[in-house]
């Protein structure tokens, strides 16, 4: 096979154990780029911030004051395609094997929502209102790209921190819409279904009123969600956000709901930030497929990671996670924090 | 339930996806431990260097000069218990439920390589039979554990540098046997097994008999192994080492192949360093379950994935992996090496 520089990312399936993967060639790099180099300095410039909107691809969307123009200042929260997209929406997805192997086109959407004009202000930072708007403009890219038939799978993700993954310091989200459902969902999606076919109950359900009678792994709770540490936490400190009322779709939230939710994620943050000095953290939205039926088994929630130890050869090979601090404990020193 | 401080580690299970969880007690931190510290300094004491033997748990085995003591200076490989075990060999597995999660104790081992009496050299450094001697050893340990009938997995694996997850400089492996077989491994044993079932062949015999016809993912081969970058590669440079032969356990070995197989992991890991500057790396020996039955569909390897990349949000929450170096690409630049 030939080099793949300057053709189109593809999509790969991993033979044995069906898991598949991005080769991307545009945001790629060449071998010698990986060569360790100790000194790495971030330039001053920074793309996300006011009056840098030329310096981004041009605005998909955004939460805006009246009267303002798109891709000028006045804008609040304001979403645009990646730069360097690890999937683009044009084309074919032309699936195909070549040997034994498995593969299509790298078609989807890669955008960034870029949560405030300001660089220096992180989301934990911001009010709850302009919280909410950062949350309404995720669903409303949900919405939107949804009517497209060939995108299976939305992942809405915040890298927190160099050490989280992020590649710039300004507050921002990515969105990535995806061909094919990822695995990790489809287990999740197995397992309830499991569960379900077993008791005809929802599994996230009977978990969220265990951790409310049981209280032991609770961070807290309002009238529309519930914050604890997940009984096999695979992090210390693992933190999961789950409405309490049944729900599969994360765009199916209201605007009111939407109010509440963004509370809640700031308060987790505060709580987090506040028992462990500001770790680096991912914030993962997990939700349904956007195709084919609704998954009325499913429970849609947030998981947050702080970014407190290194995955090791252990748990790449094993999927088996080490965890070294009782998620109990992670609770009550969250618990713990005056706010 | 109470804090689990001064309790036994735990085995917990994700109630969803039935991924398990070691929640540990003995290597526990507490959740203030966690706060991040940005000036941290390993101090010169080394507990595994020649002359510091009585700072270690005591030898289980090691290659030593005739005459010498356990114990003492005088041998060239050294296997100790790890001091902060995941995982221990004393008490009963105890599998119980607790609401609607299920558990068990934390049973089995974890053991520490010692790879060489001297701080300074690291794996790659070694002569090969000095290497050789390292694989014989992981060899008989397996062999002696895998008596233990609640023993049902054996992972051998190597974190080298700090990014990949070594908490200590002087070059080691460790070896943790789990009392489940963990779920990475099975999904692979059920990948292998519908390849199987559908082909009546292995697939990794016909993914070797692919790479070495082909040639563009070849790293290099030699009588009894071949080394390629994987198809669905799901990080830079992730290269994997298999016997051409079909075997399914790595405990079969015999002493001739381990030699063979010692050349072929130090020229893999000498090609990765030339060309990626010594990067961190995790290296993992993927093989079969201890008990049950004869997995034959099965086929034992290593996978070595150096730590080029942090792994974000958007993998956690997808196992969707993002590779910005085609594998073949990556091939290139390792046959391009003159060693």
């Amino acid at each position: 096979m030939p080099e793949l520089m300057n053709e189109p990312p593809q999509l790969r399936k991993d033979p044995i154990i069906g898991r598949w993967v991005i080769i991307s060639t545009d945001r790629g790099k060449r071998p010698s780029d990986w060569v360790v180099d100790p000194e790495k300095k971030t330039g001053g410039f920074c793309p996300f911030c006011a009056g840098n909107e030329d310096k981004t691809p041009p605005e998909i969307i955004a939460h805006r004051k009246n009267g303002t123009a798109p891709n000028t200042p006045g804008w609040s929260v304001r979403v645009v395609s990646n730069k360097f997209p690890a999937l683009k929406i044009e084309g074919e997805l032309n699936r195909r094997g070549e040997g034994i192997f498995d593969l299509m086109n790298g078609i989807g959407a890669h955008e960034v929502i870029i949560e405030s004009p300001d660089h220096l202000l992180e989301l934990v930072d911001l009010p709850v209102d302009h919280i909410r708007d950062i949350f309404w403009l995720y669903r409303e890219r949900v919405v939107d790209l949804k009517r497209d038939m060939r995108l299976k799978y939305i992942l809405i993700f915040k890298n927190h921190g160099k050490a989280a993954g992020a590649s710039l310091e300004h507050s921002h989200t990515q969105l990535i819409a995806t061909p094919i459902v990822p695995k990790r969902v489809i287990e999740e999606l197995e397992g309830a279904h499991r569960y379900y076919s077993f008791k005809e109950r929802c599994i996230f359900c009977d978990i969220i009123r265990q951790e409310m009678q049981w209280t032991s792994r609770l961070v807290v709770s309002n009238p529309n969600y519930v914050v604890f540490e997940p009984f096999a936490a695979r992090f210390p400190f693992e933190t999961w956000i789950l409405p309490i009322k049944h729900s599969c779709r994360f765009e199916d939230i209201s605007y009111e709901e939407s109010y509440e939710l963004a509370a809640t994620v700031k308060e987790s943050l505060q709580r987090l930030n506040n028992a462990l000095g500001s770790p680096p953290y991912n914030f993962i939205i997990h939700t349904s497929p956007l195709q084919d039926k609704e998954y009325f088994e499913y429970h849609w929630h947030i998981e947050i990671i702080p970014k407190l130890t290194k995955v090791a050869g252990f748990e790449w090979g094993s999927g088996f996670y080490i965890n070294p601090t009782p998620p109990e404990d992670a609770a009550n020193a969250l618990r713990a924090v005056q706010l």
